[in-house]
């Protein structure tokens, strides 16, 4: 089924599944933020979207993954349901950008935009995962009509996701999102091996130019404006322990910025992994965390 | 780690990840059922399980998927916490037994056991996953000492594995299973397509022979002890559709053999499909239909 939206993009439905009474639909269309390569997301609509418009809470996934990871693996879709909130799962780059070198490595390229817009020239055609985060979709969201409400956004995300969550509620000058969360985020990733690799790929002006607007740590030292955020992480991650994640530095950085325990709550739980039985044990709270902000 | 069990199979732990406050394991051992080939299943053990034995629910899955899927994306673990109830998820065939042919179709021979022992010749060392999941792998918890108590069991799946968790509940004598439910079964195979090319390929006696312990319709039908069943299916499952499932079939079989609402329960749900999203939308269902039994 093709949905032609009023700016002329044509959104294609590619699949449908029912869940928790309500509807998880795969879309899919030609992104201009992506340099007109195809994208798509998935997004659940709870029951209620077809009475009237529904907040949504934007998922970002981790390093490989895709769209439908936290969709089929979150725990997410149940307690979004029971809220009467949809959720929004991205797709973690551009798919077939044909640039040399993509497909190399699992943690830089294809699998891995880092939810950020390239600067280096070589990238920068592809690699816009933030303004197709966060222009792009809401845009094709209200011209194809869905029942959204788009001054209810939050936003969430896991590891690579996490850092992606962070960073664009932190960045975003016009409050557009009310709320965000993580699980295990990289959290400073200027300090860390996963974001320097990113950030001397993508970015011209390499580390100096992230600390702008892709470094969580950073984001929050500078922030002044109320904030809503909650990161869990988990003490038998091995990427914690390996130096990639570094959540007490973003954690050290809101306290020293006078951010409370209220504005900004970072849980380490003892014994998780990385994985998704370690986000799916939390879907619930963050889910709930959201809600309160969502549904305000 | 290498755990020696009693009987001298060694039980080796694979990995082990935190979820809801437990623990999902997954262990691999030499299984003599399926002719000495490597056998895994994953243990999920709920917190509880570190002061006593907890009762365990089999999940068998269904065509092509193995025991990573029901554990991933069933939405099983967190209702299995709250109710202290341990999961064990296994394998839907043997794997690399080097059997001509085993790997050319998705719907027979590699991750298309069905539940059964096969008795054509060619199948009959390896594929015996009947025995495998009632026999086997209980003496392996039991010898390894894990903190399952084998006195308090029950039995679900999906698809194939709804089948195969209904078949083998009612084809046991010894009343060793509580309680069954299914997601979508394969609840007529003899007059079904994959059960009948199933059934042509793995047993000497082929439908005859299945009749006899591998339909779960046929089974209902000359079955007269109290029974505790709960089946969903989805109106929009296109496999429901194409004549492969036959729910109807075995609600009639249990309705003329007498048995009741409150015995044998089968439920539409309107617009539903065949994937995990229709499967972890009633998971939570199922664990406390089978929590009645296992906790009584």
């Amino acid at each position: 089924m093709l949905v032609t939206t009023m700016s002329g993009t044509e959104l294609e439905k590619v699949s449908s599944s029912k869940a928790f009474g309500g509807d998880l639909v795969k879309y899919r269309f030609k992104s201009a933020a992506l340099g007109g390569l195809d994208a798509s997301f998935n997004l659940f609509l709870p029951a209620n979207a077809s009475n009237a418009k529904v907040p949504v809470l934007f998922y970002l996934a981790g390093l490989t993954c895709t769209e439908d990871n936290g969709a089929q693996k979150g725990n997410f879709l149940g307690p979004a349901a029971k809220e009467g909130i949809a959720i929004l799962f991205t797709d973690t780059s551009p798919r077939g950008a044909g640039i040399e070198g993509e497909d190399d490595d699992w943690d830089f390229g294809t699998g891995a935009g880092f939810y950020l817009d390239a600067t280096n020239p070589k990238y920068a055609r592809h690699y816009n995962m933030r303004t197709h985060i966060q222009l792009e979709i809401p845009q094709i969201l209200e011209t194809a009509g869905l029942p959204i409400d788009l001054t209810r956004v939050s936003i969430f995300g896991h590891s690579m996701g996490g850092h992606g969550a962070l960073c664009t509620y932190l960045a975003s000058k016009s409050r557009q999102y009310r709320s965000a969360s993580a699980f295990a985020p990289i959290s400073n990733p200027i300090n860390a091996p996963w974001g320097q690799k990113a950030f001397a790929g993508y970015l011209q002006g390499g580390i100096d130019e992230a600390k702008e607007q892709y470094d969580a740590t950073e984001l929050i030292s500078r922030h002044s404006d109320p904030v809503h955020i909650l990161i869990d992480y988990g003490t038998s991650d091995g990427f914690y322990k390996a130096g990639q994640l570094l959540p007490e530095n973003f954690h050290n950085a809101a306290r020293q910025a006078g951010y409370d325990e209220m504005q900004v709550r970072v849980r380490e739980q003892e014994g998780y992994d990385h994985s998704y039985f370690f986000v799916s044990t939390f879907a619930e709270d963050h889910i709930h965390f959201h809600a309160n902000f969502l549904k305000a």
